[in-house]
């Protein structure tokens, strides 16, 4: 009997993270990382619970070494299943604040966590998606969560841009170099507020002013669906309401 | 009983058209609207047959009265049943000429296609989507597709890019006017060769380098599910072995 | 003794026209188009009662036949000498209104005054451009003027942003075509209001908010002087306080 | 008398670096900053030689403490003198690999040449050029060098696309809050081979299909005395026959 395949998702928290998880442990096993234990061990039981396969890892973004420990970890329990998809939905810390402020610490945080995190764990996953190629039912994915900020550089908001804009460098990259070896690698562009508990108190004018992030995993896996004939490689998400 | 919601799209063909017709008359009633009936009728017959609800009407998109006569049969045949779904697929007669050859008439063919025909498409469509509003299971949504040429104009396309430039334009204005009013509007940009009879005989080196009409299709149902709290507003679609 | 060379400048008004006028009236001989006469008459008088040699036709933009006459016109005066520089200033009639109460006609006047209107102009000057080659100075240069709305299709303005983007693809595909050729093919967004006597009345915060159009004429003539081998292509221009 | 006003480059080296060095030396005191003496000493000499004055820096781009030790050094030398512009013009390490064959230092590279070196910079010269602002006969300058890189991210370049989005976005969050102040940040699009020494052998069918260094420096002038009513904040500049 084929094994179940399995799913990894970085950046594990309510709201995008969770949704996602939720969405693909519908068809697969999955790894939940997050750097720490609350962010995730929530959903790891849900999933679980609910009769899915999930584990949970603490897991550092920007740290190769903790990247690669959590992926020897994921590698153990797969076994030979394959890797269908994988993830990348780290945020990052966003800080708004006058540029001549920002120490250079602050600065590369944005970096950090989306230009370098992005590199640990594209590295890490490639090999095992390449592995998939031809033995999963859609072609193997790797789908990078963005924002506005990955397409323009707004005044105060140095530090985030720049890692936005070096993640969305990164994905161009990784499209057309594993694109045409059967990966499909993509870039959603998420414009608009993400309807969670944290955000529950931001109000609009709408009553239906954010995202819901359940949807967002909804595209998430219809674009995993796509045959390799047809791939998306970006697409944006915002809410009815937004100003764009 | 409440009546079955319908579902128009102009430009049918063997191809995106008759992909997405089959796709969407899964669930709705479908107007197909072609200059030649012999580009719908075959797609209005399969779908009578196997027990869903076409009809098929010869149109001139860049006729603002044919398009108005086509919509008045839509509107007889509909009667109080909303319209949930309109997708404009026209693409428009491709030529690729020496700017110094190229005459006026030749010229303007890109900007009657879409541009014009956007635009009276969207006039007729805008006002039955607006009356759909909390009428239909999923927003009431305007998909227009287009190409590489809406985001590049090459040597020696003049006129299908400005053709396809205009069409971006509309879209853009449309989605930031109507989106709050709660309609999806949404522009698929294809950057590849669709996988049709026509294009057998292109020979690339992969088999599967040509997009597949049914995974368009299965994209656009996808678009037209979205809740409204999550719209995608663009995507691109290409095969995976396309440069870009 | 070798001739003066000349530049075309259509879509002459205070503003942007004018002051491009009189700054390649220091080094050519001029034709200053606009529809009306009171348009170009003191800007022609003004650059001959200067010691400079300008003439003006009357010349509408969107009509093949009417700059067919116009450029008769200007070989004739023009003889042996070469085109150095043409440039394409047309605004088009600016309309802001909900898409639903725009007529077909309004609606086209985006389109026929940037993206015929260019057409026809390109049509006559590219001919005369590539004679030019190796002939003058600086290499023979065609400058689009566009906006903000060559790149963003705003709600209630999709008339001029259809006619903008077109113009946007069509200076893309020249580019792209006479480049190799020779033909330095520009494209300006101006993104801001122009300072001239109809925007006197605009009141910003602060008193220096609106486009010098004498320093757009100044960069329009340094794209000019740039070298073949270091062409500029596209170029925005705004003023310092703009929100962009 | 008042005394001379101050640009500082850094990212010496022959091409842009030197011809900018020289371009603006003709109206300032120079300061040229790049790591190896060698690559800015025989232009210090040829500006001092040539009447002018300039001093060279050994700098070391992405560390903060050899910035900050820089300027020191140009203060000194400055006095009270304002700081009219600065020139960000470094590379950064081209690296073309497979991206699972680059290390993690590899990768970095690029951010820390353009995103870190930008950020260093940036926060080392704005303080000054704030100090400028109505000082100046021009509005103080800030301008990046950037690449095609800087737009798109290809195979097998993840470091240096990285590094280059990462500048991009930085030079638009400076645009947006240091632009209302009066400073006038900028970023040029370098598309294409430039003409030094070192691409002497490089092979086109044209003979001039390289980027002359001394146009680009006429271009960044240009940029320079552009008034603050009258800005371009980012332009392309390419030979004539690249492809785009």
């Amino acid at each position: 009997m084929s094994q179940k395949a399995w799913a990894v998702v970085i950046g594990i928290g309510p709201g995008t993270g969770a949704s996602v998880a939720r969405r693909f442990a519908k068809n697969y096993a999955v790894a939940l990382l997050a750097r720490k234990p609350e962010n995730y061990e929530p959903f790891v039981k849900e999933i679980n619970d609910a009769g899915g396969k999930a584990i949970g890892i603490s897991t550092d973004t920007a740290d190769g070494k903790s990247i690669q420990s959590a992926f020897d970890q994921i590698n153990k329990e797969r076994g030979s299943a394959p890797l269908a998809a994988a993830i990348f939905n780290v945020g990052g810390a966003f800080i708004r604040k006058p540029f001549l402020e920002l120490s250079a610490q602050e600065y590369e945080g944005g970096w950090q966590a989306n230009g370098l995190g992005g590199f640990y764990f594209s590295q890490a996953v490639i090999p095992l998606l390449l592995e998939a190629v031809d033995k999963t039912e859609h072609p193997p994915t790797l789908i990078f969560t963005s924002a506005t900020a990955g397409l323009r550089g707004s005044a105060n908001c140095a530090s985030f841009a720049t890692g936005k804009f070096a993640l969305r460098a990164l994905y161009q990259s990784l499209a057309r170099e594993f694109g045409p070896k059967g990966i499909h690698v993509a870039h959603a562009i998420i414009d608009g507020v993400i309807d969670i508990e944290r955000t529950k108190h931001y109000k609009f004018d709408h009553p239906d002013a954010k995202i819901s992030p359940d949807a967002i995993a909804d595209s998430y896996w219809h674009l995993h669906t796509q045959p390799r004939t047809t791939f998306t490689n970006e697409l944006d998400i915002r809410p009815y309401i937004e100003k764009w």
